[in-house]
């Protein structure tokens, strides 16, 4: 196993300006573990109540995700609602309700635990630094957090960064964290607080690497047809350390490629309603896209 | 003559979080103009007033522009005084004084009336149109409008578009004019309008051209030290075309370079206040940073 997550698993109820779905699989586990399931397949750690259904432990299986590390407990698994305005890049909150995710101590499975990449979804950073407790080895170890955590728990936030290699982070939560406007600059600062690769999602505008004062930049595919953005940071996450699992190592040029990888599976995600869209995407698709990002960013002459 | 611009020209107070400046060079025409005299020697086209600066003349003459069609007339010169956030990308306007640019007449030298490449600046769409009906032949148009003439004038707007062949417009103001929160399905629309280059500036993350089905996307230079933004957008109009006016064609792989042309002199102008950093910006400083472009976004491996 080349690659574990560790995250939350939901039921949302979303409505987009295309329409609306209710108790639809998501949680940022579900979809980082599909997404990142195009390259290698996946240990899952998460926990789900008596009422999640069948068909989505059936979906992550047949998916290739290990679900050794999924616990199933009784009580009711963690919901989530949103609405989108029509200007889909906005949102609003309309429920979060933990149920057992409240309770959740992830425990790594004995195969689990020497992965050599682990991917930390966006739960209390206290419990980032109990999973990291329960490795064995040196993983390469990428992280996700937000603004509850940052204004929340900045302590054991600034307890578990120095631990990792990696953080993806939304562009404002990065702001936040760094204590500047700059995104740049953020960067520059969240990396010296110790995870040496930094990675700003920016939703539409796509995403940026910094590492030793380098930087690279992916954009968005352009869609026309975002049915629900719910999950995209996740996937790009996904396909992201999914392929930087797969490919074995972190050198520069292949964190770029990952970058790719990474846009290029969230491009999909969005295009259906919760993991719709992620279930017949092929590889014959993904290869198609990644060829595109190519004419979309690369240019040929001199000056 | 390779290329003409039409638009702008005043004196601005500029308050930043770096300080500020007073009666300072601005206007639309003047940072375009300097710009694009990184790749060809434009003719000018503005206004001023019996107020306005000699060693502002004497800064463009010494830059190569060609100043036989800046107007002297007596009267105040175009004022505009804003401030910005600590979040250097917001802003307020504080003053706009239109002083002698309210009775501009824009006329075309006969030298300028041949230039194969003409740029017509932020200005009524009338005046645009004016301008269009003095020169010869079949000149590539590039034109730039704002929110103002979008909400204001849109059928003086909408007749001057089918003349045109690329508009380049900002983010929030391409959604205005194709009545969408989606900015790619705004510039296919804005396409089918008339220009079938559609170029979309977003500020702190880039820009993007569109035409015939295609994309191209290209970032802003990470900057920790942004000191002005003033003019940014202008900067990018006229790196980019001077450089198509100097290439002498338009094809889609001159626009990428074109758009990564503009993408580095528009980093160069926020460094400093007004245009004191397009003062001192050497040939060798543009190539170091398309150099670095090609660093930031382009990527080696197939998936």
């Amino acid at each position: 196993m080349k690659l574990v997550v560790v995250g939350s698993v939901g039921l949302d109820d979303i409505e987009t300006p295309s329409g609306s779905v209710e108790r639809a699989l998501g949680g940022s586990a579900t979809y980082f573990s599909l997404a990142s399931a195009f390259f290698t397949n996946p240990g899952f750690v998460g926990i789900v109540g008596s009422d999640f259904p069948q068909d989505g432990i059936e979906l992550l299986a047949s998916h290739g995700v290990d679900l050794r590390g999924l616990e199933r407990v009784d009580g009711p698994t963690f919901r989530w609602s949103g609405r989108y305005h029509a200007d889909i890049n906005e949102r609003d909150t309309l429920l979060t309700e933990l149920g057992v995710f409240e309770g959740f101590q992830p425990k790594l499975p004995a195969d689990y635990r020497k992965a050599p990449v682990l991917f930390l979804g966006n739960i209390h950073p206290s419990l980032q630094s109990d999973v990291l407790d329960q490795a064995d080895g040196k993983p390469f170890v990428a992280l996700d957090t937000m603004n509850f955590w940052i204004e929340g728990t900045p302590d054991e936030l600034a307890a578990v960064l120095p631990r990792i290699d990696a953080l993806l982070i939304n562009d404002s939560e990065a702001r936040m964290l760094a204590g500047t406007a700059n995104t740049i600059t953020a960067a520059r600062r969240i990396a010296a607080m110790g995870p040496s690769l930094v990675v700003i999602k920016r939703g539409e505008f796509g995403a940026f690497a910094y590492r030793n004062d380098s930087f690279f930049f992916v954009p968005a595919f352009p869609l026309e047809n975002v049915v629900d953005p719910t999950g995209a940071g996740d996937c790009f996450a996904g396909g992201m350390i999914g392929y930087l699992a797969k490919a074995g190592n972190t050198d520069w040029a292949t964190v770029k490629n990952a970058m790719v990888a990474g846009s290029v599976v969230a491009s999909f995600s969005v295009e259906g309603f919760s993991v719709e869209r992620l279930r017949t995407v092929t590889r014959e698709d993904i290869d198609a896209r990644w060829s595109e990002f190519r004419k979309l960013t690369h240019f040929d002459a001199d000056l």
